[in-house]
């Protein structure tokens, strides 16, 4: 009986490959999920740990601990390189990995058009790691506007560019905006943070192209009432050291971060199969690959048409709507049952952020904007993240900030990487004599002062 | 007027340089302090990030931050390279900053014993980015060993040594001990985490040799109790990539860390004056330099003995201590008032925590064990942290995990920084066949599995 249980491999902890494993808990096979990190991460949020709002931990979970009760799935830390899709067996390094059904959600990555050097320039935001390097960046640029002499300079490290007027475009480009007029002016004694520019660019003629006309307008005059400079119908043409081309200006920024493009990870590569414009596997109606009825493709890797001739979105409800039909798929296979139809995506309704007290909505015919659209943003986020205690702490720390204006992990962690990307980005502090400034009403003692034994 | 206001930088903003400012927000100064890190962080609670027990925005804040409303103090983020002191300018890179007063608060690292080979073997605890890197080393041994086959490089994966019986061994012993055998059992499939090792090595005849003999006595059984080899009189000879050797074995162990010593940081070297063995500067009785009376030496770069012949620890009251001490001095000479008479140093008394329910506490003649020392400790570390965020983060966070045994901050984050420890350390896993294994009680569905949607 033991011998006869499938094995069922998933490449992949994301939203996609998660819910498939969860959605197997309760049918008879051994279930392996592999990913090259150790933990699940919440990326609708991971604007907030780029801009010092939350940290890694509040929005990422150990795969380990998501699953230690389901039995019958064991968790691998690795690194696939490659599939053997005639023998079934997957390679990660020195491991191989035997299956019976296999499952790959291994999401997407930036594209930037077919200018590869502009990576190390403007970092995007995909994972943890360019959560906090991007932090690193913004943080730092600020440190070294404090410490040069140089006007020209200073406006230029006060200068941030975002580039792609999609959410994670926009959300960024609000947050960046808060921390420079909000969180940190008081602690600045030579710059004024309030003069720092930020600047959203977007190719297209309208910000967050996928939601309704009305609620891109709305976020369009939100974002300038907080400060940023919005550029429609403008498109990058070079991204340098110095700052971004567009086809008619040149802008000197200190910071640019990419939200233009995503391309699928290469799994069609490993495939061998077909694949679109952006990388992703072409999948049959059931979610499999063409003429391999055992390995199924989901989430941003997957380029699935329903039945209705709709592409399915690359959001967080559509790999999970996946990855529970594919748990489906298989569970009926393995106990003989008739298979489901072909996948149906069902549209949920968009949500995104602009910063304080402003988010846009879209449910079905319901558009929120303001005060009620972040509102039920923010709670429609909590309720998604896993665990109670990252319920908890998220909610706590938004509670603060929104009652502070602090942001509570505004850390500058110093690492190899940091010291590689203050090369990349050719720091330059010029020869500077720093004298001790009077900050504003020095003379008049303060009894609210920070006092701390 | 404002010519006439006297310069003061500090350098380091640990418990000393932060304690110095702070002190001075109401003397007729300009007071600058430069970090190399832009936050300040309770090193106390350093062993809780390196165990996955707190983020390290839980223990820090940016020093900004705190000093926000000082109107008197500027800060800056830089690497100081060196001083001159006859023209009293400190140098930071291309950076220059003139001083009428200096303090040198720049803090400790660790000591290899002229073993500075060891150094990325055994990683000490004394930065954040330690914290990291040794959480990173400590939960890749087990993501290690549930992937190899091999039952040698298994049990030397998880073999864990601690090197220095002082209060961070302790910590740092119980914790892992925590992690292994309370965290993790549930989550592995392959591995018996369980079957775990942690042994604590101490050169002289107790543990907490600062501490009266029966709560040394104490803490060891509370660690037997938990697990841990505890081995007195046992030397470290060397230290490679497979273990350690003692004078009389060998250890085969996959992770090493050191809390065996320190060395204070170069400010002796950038002043060409007298140090202890240790590298601390030896300071007159009111710590300034001899012969230097505009510049102080305070914490554990300092070689401070009191009026009565006792030496000042160099732990964070100490630290504190001194900080508030020399801006005394400073401030009365500023206004030409009686400076006052030599530092002295107060002890408070020492704690140490063990584990769930165990720490040790001496407070003059008063001794604390088990959960009564425990929960003073707990209480005592939430005082101190800075800002009621961090205290009812970590309050809370300390309440999860006593209720649940969970960790919260278990990500393994990569960068290259972990790639270089990868390398490092040798990572050896060898060919295997993973395939996915049933684990206990699979075929009892359970009712309180994880159902995330």
């Amino acid at each position: 009986m033991t011998a006869e249980r499938s094995k069922v491999v998933i490449v992949g902890a994301g939203f996609g490959g998660l819910t498939a494993a969860q959605s197997l808990a309760w049918a008879p096979v051994d279930v392996t999920i592999i990913d090259r990190h150790n933990y699940h991460y919440f990326q609708p949020l991971l604007y907030q740990v780029a801009t010092a709002a939350l940290s890694p931990a509040d929005i990422a979970w150990p795969i380990r601990g998501i699953l230690r009760r389901q039995t019958n799935a064991t968790v691998l830390l690795a690194n696939v390189t490659g599939i053997d899709a005639d023998v079934r067996i997957i390679h990660a390094g020195t491991v191989t990995v035997p299956y019976d059904y296999l499952v790959l959600a291994t999401g997407a990555t930036h594209s930037y058009f077919g200018h590869p050097e502009w990576a190390p320039i403007a970092p995007g935001l995909k994972q943890i790691e360019d959560a906090t390097a991007i932090r690193r960046k913004i943080l730092l640029a600020f440190e070294h506007a404090e410490l040069t002499d140089d006007y020209a300079e200073q406006r230029r490290l006060l200068t941030f560019v975002v580039v792609g007027g999609g959410p994670t475009g926009v959300e960024m480009a609000g947050a960046i905006a808060e921390v420079a007029h909000h969180a940190l002016p008081s602690e600045f004694r030579r710059i004024d943070t309030h003069a720092a520019r930020v600047i959203l660019i977007e190719a297209g003629p309208r910000l967050l192209p996928t939601f309704p006309e009305d609620l891109s307008a709305y976020a369009h005059e939100a974002l300038e009432r907080m400060g940023v400079e919005v550029r429609t119908q403008a498109r990058v043409t070079n991204c340098d050291q110095d700052g971004v081309s567009l086809e008619e200006t040149r802008i000197e920024a200190g910071t640019v971060i990419w939200a233009a493009g995503v391309v699928a990870s290469p799994a069609a590569e490993w495939l061998g199969v077909d694949h679109d414009r952006a990388g992703r596997v072409k999948v049959e109606p059931n979610l499999t690959v063409p003429g391999r009825p055992e390995i199924f493709v989901i989430g941003d890797t997957a380029s699935a048409v329903d039945a209705a001739g709709r592409a399915a979105p690359g959001i967080a409800p559509a790999a999970k709507q996946m990855g529970r039909y594919v748990a489906h798929v298989i569970a009926s296979r393995v106990e003989n049952r008739t298979s489901p139809g072909p996948f149906r995506y069902r549209h949920q309704g968009d949500l995104a952020t602009v910063g304080r007290k402003a988010a846009v909505v879209k449910l079905n015919s319901i558009h929120l904007t303001g005060f009620i659209g972040w509102l039920f943003w923010g709670i429609a986020h909590v309720y998604f993240l896993i665990g109670l205690r990252n319920r908890a702490v998220v909610a706590f720390s938004w509670l603060w900030n929104y009652l502070t204006y602090q942001r509570g992990a505004r850390l500058i962690v110093d690492s190899p990487d940091n010291q590689k990307m203050a090369r990349d980005e050719k720091v330059r502090p010029l020869p500077t004599s720093v004298e001790a400034s009077r900050g504003p009403g020095r003379d008049q003692p303060r009894s609210d002062r920070v006092d701390w034994r």
